[in-house]
């Protein structure tokens, strides 16, 4: 019999009748013969909920007690979808990730998952019965329940995939990963597969579906991962090993990320000790920096341009204030009508004429950027988001993604 | 420094609000010098919320996952106190059942503790923190998470008590023990100390201020249990081994109950046999007989009256049906205008008279009962409620309640 690892996220186990729905599904891959392994999320919105109580209660509330609080959101789930899969006549166990084996270690509620003990859950399956997990959660050493942060469920269900030396499939509210989001351009396609260097790519540079931890875990334990819709019946994608066919695609996806802030700082006296305080500074206050250009240095000052997400705006205010205090000529802009696009495909090491043809596309349709930065795989530019529609078409078009 | 057991149930704990007057109330304790340890149950209705989901979830919902999903609420809780505490500048670390070293055996939603490994707790009050335990949980030999039923939050703490060797301090929406339920008598005196066994008797009689589990416990292991008002300051009522002084008080409390079915069988044929399979078909639908009455047979019949709880009305009549399939001459009669009188008191053991003044006080105010039952240390009546309030007025004056 084949192990599988199936995911369900928190939109796909909102409600019982939703729940219901899940276990038809776990049921008909149990009936084809499978032993089967579910991890779900906590039902819709809990956590935010139980975060927004947290709050209530606290100024700073200690984050021990915050993965004890938020981690009974997953156990709600489990108990319940194991009880209507029981009420179907089909035996199943929760187990949360205590009992599940799930070791973790780092900072509270951002754990990561350093072994699996499996034997608890081989057992069960061994019994025929279908073992439903608490995904985002584990214990540490010190006996004390953890949880994984964002993407947490994928993480758990890729782990105890790699563990069982299985296939892991991630039933979502989308229908699986496409070249372009639909909801930027319509006519984007829904790739069959892409290399997991490609999604970890993609999701770092905006895209919500998976989050890179869970695809980096795949790609270490060579996990295939499919990811498809939890309520539809139709082909999702899958993410697995680079091969010769997705090298001479070219691109595979292009992504777009509104949650860019450009500053812009001017007239700042030029020496390499003065531009490193600048980043020194920044980096005190936990501001990420992503794409950097600066000009010549032109009678004694340089422009130093550089982006970051618009949450640290306040953050970046702060940091400003001290630096004009330093450099009283210091002039400074903050730019949120910027975008940043990138495209990926592990065609890229391949092929060496995507990076000209990009820039051939857009001085042909007269795009303006600000910034490139490239990776192996891929190529970022912040551009006026004026452009975006324009720019996602020609690239879209040309590459036909 | 001392060790004391604070306990607070749902309603002392149901808001973000009254979770931190409770936590204004243990610091007061932890600054006398104590070390503290509290224990509390889920936030007020949350348990009966999540059965009701459950309910809505499986038709037959398995035990287990209704452990695994009620045992969220103490959870709740907890982290939710330990976050206040720690806001107010008291270190505190929350435990849940397992964490705490509460092992369990018995039957899902019913478990019975059976250890407790104290070594975690003894460690966080070494390093001076508040130890916040989830009531109600804990876990089997199987690893699987369990709940110890109704009450279960003061069978951990006083459990806990008992292990620690220390105080057990209940603390609830009433201010103590009554000697009868100010609400039945209004000029009820509140008990300053009451019995183990007393306060045993009385809960199983109806009083519903502590589960006679966990007094067996705290009797067993002789843990000073003292029952008081999470909102006022006021005295309560201690619990404590039976000394000379409650021995001659004669009467300590009265209780009354009122989920009472009085069920009279007419016509049933007289034989040994056929009176005990009355009883075995009751057995064997799990419905518990209290008070039985018996008349002598006469014409080769008998008719039996008895008593159980009005939860199980459907079962009786399920029981009855059966019953007039073997005895066609059988006549019922279903009687819900019963209710159960209790008189508790230790120095019943030495005080001979009080049976028969009992009986004589009835005589007096013309007082019908129906069956009378007798303990070491109680007397029960059924009578009809018509008679509730004479009957508690004479007692409870008599005997200075």
């Amino acid at each position: 019999m084949a192990v599988i690892v199936q995911k369900y996220g928190g939109s796909s186990v909102e409600t019982i009748e939703k729940m219901k729905n899940v276990a038809k599904r776990i049921i008909k891959a149990k009936e084809k013969g499978n032993d089967v392994v579910v991890v779900v999320s906590a039902m819709g919105k809990t956590t935010n909920e139980l975060l927004r109580i947290a709050s209530e209660a606290a100024k700073r509330p200690s984050k021990r007690e915050i993965d004890m609080l938020i981690s009974t959101g997953e156990q709600v789930s489990i108990s319940l979808l194991s009880m209507i899969l029981n009420d179907l006549g089909y035996p199943a166990i929760s187990l949360t990730g205590f009992q599940a084996g799930i070791k973790t270690k780092g900072v509270h509620t951002k754990n990561k998952i350093c072994d699996i003990e499996i034997e608890k859950i081989t057992k069960h399956l061994g019994e025929g019965k279908i073992v439903v997990v608490a995904g985002f959660q584990g214990l540490n050493d010190n006996g004390d329940i953890t949880t994984l942060g964002r993407g947490g469920s994928d993480t758990t269900a890729v782990a105890l995939a790699a563990k069982l030396g299985c296939q892991c499939e991630i039933y979502t509210d989308v229908d699986g990963i496409y070249s372009v989001d639909p909801r930027v351009y319509k006519k984007a396609k829904k790739l069959s597969y892409i290399s997991y260097e490609e999604m970890i790519e993609m999701s770092h540079l905006g895209a919500k579906v998976m989050e890179p931890r869970s695809v980096e875990i795949g790609q270490c334990y060579q996990v295939p991962i499919y990811v498809a819709s939890s309520l539809k019946d139709c082909p999702g994608t899958y993410i697995k090993e680079v091969d010769k066919e997705m090298e001479e695609r070219g691109i595979t996806g292009l992504s777009i990320s509104e949650n860019v802030l450009m500053i812009t700082l001017n007239n700042v006296p030029y020496t390499p000790t003065n531009v490193a305080e600048v980043f020194a500074l920044l980096a005190k206050e936990e501001i990420v920096v992503d794409m950097i250009s600066q000009t010549s240095p032109n009678e004694g000052v340089v422009n130093i341009s550089f982006t970051t997400s618009k949450d640290d705006l306040l953050a970046v205010e702060e940091v400003i204030l001290k630096l004009k205090e330093k450099f009283p000529t210091l002039d400074y802009q903050l730019d949120t009508t910027i975008i940043k696009l990138s495209v990926v495909g592990s065609g890229m090491r391949t092929q060496w004429g995507i990076a000209a043809k990009l820039f051939e596309l857009f001085a042909q349709k007269g795009i303006e950027f600000k910034q490139v930065t490239t990776s192996e795989i891929s190529i970022s530019y912040t551009i006026n988001k004026e452009y975006k529609d324009v720019a996602v078409q020609v690239i879209a078009e040309h590459f036909n993604l």
